[in-house]
């Protein structure tokens, strides 16, 4: 009998940020080697231990580094080293290697070579191009007869002012690639407050587009696990509350009726099957005037919004899209509470200590603190905290509290 | 304000196994930077990413670079390196590091030495003793009037024949100090079964000790965790099942009466207030015939009969055992489910291929699988799998199930 070691897979996971950083933690229950491509070597993922490659997201020979870490299943005792490829076994074919996301930003080309040298996408890169390109998004969805917002590619303000006339103002305009937790939205309050160092992109390519703005009843988000062979599960809806853009806080169950999570159940997991999505894809959704649900946003990886699976499903997104991008059999997505929320912990403008601000957060006996490692700037988000409860209220309160304490409010 | 990089808190672990593997991935939840003394980089918790000493837990000098790489919370930035120490930030007076154990191993010689040096070793040597020589627990459990079984220290096989007239056969024969999962116990039938090759020991010191055969009706066990300020907090009762003496499988609730379950609980604060225990402490129980409550024995460290804390109860006794030897405030050890089981992975005498039989177990929806990283060696535990359910038999049937998928049986 061999007493070598291997492990029972291995994942190469671009970007060491927390949602790497969480999966790592994920990673070791499953003996998954995960090999993060990382920027530098004081990433949340790569301060939680995972084995990971310095490069960037941008650069195909690290990127391919990574992928060759992960390729094959290795003979070889120990692990892949924590800064190089892992050889691989000597004779073996290695097979190519799954390559996962931990954000949506390596360009379309890169993935496109990747794809074309036989590594295994997960999710591949026409998924990912409804996350990377919100007018592509919205076209598809629109085409296949999603519920979505009225939009439009922007070539010019007056095509701001004119989608203004037709749909009434505010109009929100957005970044079409790049934006996150607010950043690359603007909400242009009527036709004089249209910012005039807008570059509306040229020779056909509009950089941004145009979608009325939704007088919001509420904010959902469903979590849908994906396999490449096609068994899908969806999570419990959450419903979620942004201030400024960032997802502050969410619970579960939301407060809206079980026929319009259901809904938004059944239309997270048609999306997740008509574009062939594999892993984590989050679908956030708008509730607009009359109980109205609309599509707002797509990603293709672990979510903020999922982060109370962690403790409040029987199987956490994190483990999740690592069983689902190895083809492997999806976990059980009930809820173990009645109710939970999650409170992020955004960073405030004052200087914060986090070191001594933790030990009074843990005074609130049924917190679990997450903390990502990351040196705390001004709004960035540097940890969460979840709670279990008996409702949603009670979990919210104990969930802010916490937060408060840690961020010293 | 500054963007340096520190961690929340760092604490030195003795012992790379499963325990520091798992207090690993809750350190992370905590930014508290584990850094363990392993002696082989191929130990569970090295390949889980807790940065690491190579070393010998009898290593004077390697205990201290550990020790002294978890000293002070270090202003510089990054982490320490992978295997070496920590630097001290320039300037600083550090604090003598925090010292905890995943194993009682270390010489009481060492330990004395670490205390002398200023090093906050928790728990500490006079409570680790406890856990470390089985005649100087029972004699001060005795003491204490804690119910324990009839015991003797032995000198020679004379001895064993004289416990067995008195207090009837089978005896059972322990060494004092080194014994684990059914190592050192040898169950003497009659005064005809004694082994000769047991060497007694001499001058004084007794080398293994003589206690009664209690006929079981189940045997229970009970986790605390105790903060060097001596707050205390005790987690639901579990019920164990040992074959060959190492434990196959726990459930929760146990099918003792509410009273037998809060009197365990009661007598475990009570030993780790008496013992000045610090971190997590697991107090073993026999129950005997008429559900007479007798100590069995006593762990200073996370224990195998609180893996299902991961899952069951708020706080795992991983978080919590970082909690209280960091003396933080504890956490709840509240049940999330109204039962659940654990079944450890013990490796079959036939070749197992994890790697294989992990998908076919994950078929099991419910079950929470955590491999440790290690080669299957026969009898070896290589992991455990925890289901949460409406009944412990229920969730023992699945957690079983998932178990025997994976060992492939």
């Amino acid at each position: 009998m061999s007493t070598q070691r291997q492990f029972a897979a291995r994942v190469a996971m671009i970007g060491g940020g927390q949602l790497a950083r969480m999966t790592q933690q994920a990673a070791v229950d499953l003996d998954v080697q995960l090999i993060v491509l990382a920027g530098a070597d004081t990433e949340p993922a790569v301060l939680a231990g995972a084995p990971y490659i310095l490069g960037a997201h941008t650069d195909l020979d690290a990127i391919i580094k990574a992928a060759d870490a992960a390729g094959g299943r290795g003979a070889q005792a120990g692990r892949a080293s924590r800064n190089r490829s892992a050889p691989a076994a000597p004779g073996a074919v290695a097979p190519a290697g799954i390559v996962t996301f931990d954000h949506e930003l390596v360009p379309p080309a890169l993935l496109a070579e990747l794809e074309a040298r036989g590594y295994q996408l997960r999710p591949g890169r026409a998924a990912l191009a409804v996350a990377q390109d919100k007018l592509l998004a919205r076209r598809l969805l629109s085409e296949r007869s999603y519920p979505v917002p009225a939009f439009t590619p922007l070539t010019s303000a007056t095509d701001v002012v004119a989608f203004g006339r037709q749909h009434g103002w505010p109009v929100v305009v957005k970044a079409r690639s790049g934006g996150y937790d607010g950043r690359g939205v603007i909400v242009v309050e009527g036709p004089d407050a249209i910012p005039a160092d807008i570059e509306w992109g040229s020779g056909g390519q509009p950089a941004w587009l145009a979608e009325e703005h939704i007088a919001l009843e509420a904010e959902l988000a469903v979590i849908v696990a994906r396999r490449p062979s096609g068994a899908a599960v969806t999570y419990p809806v959450v419903q979620t509350t942004q201030i400024k853009g960032i997802c502050n806080w969410l619970v579960t169950p939301p407060a809206v009726s079980p026929a319009l999570s259901h809904e938004a159940q059944q239309l997270a997991l048609r999306l997740a099957e008509d574009i062939g999505a594999v892993g984590i894809l989050a679908v956030e959704f708008f509730v607009g005037p009359g109980a109205q649900l609309l599509v707002n946003e797509v990603a293709l990886r672990p979510h903020n919004s999922g982060h109370a699976t962690i403790e409040a499903n029987v199987t956490s997104q994190f483990h999740q899209h690592l069983r689902a991008v190895l083809d492997w059999p999806l976990g059980s997505t009930d809820l173990v509470a009645p109710a939970a929320a999650m409170v992020n912990l955004i960073a405030p403008d004052a200087e914060l200590d986090v070191a001594t601000n933790l030990p009074r957060a843990l005074e609130v006996a049924d917190a679990h603190v997450h903390l990502y490692g990351k040196a705390p700037r001004p709004a960035r988000k540097i940890g969460h905290v979840t709670v279990l409860g008996a409702t949603s209220g009670q979990a919210l309160a104990s969930a802010q509290r916490a937060a408060d304490l840690l961020l010293g409010r």
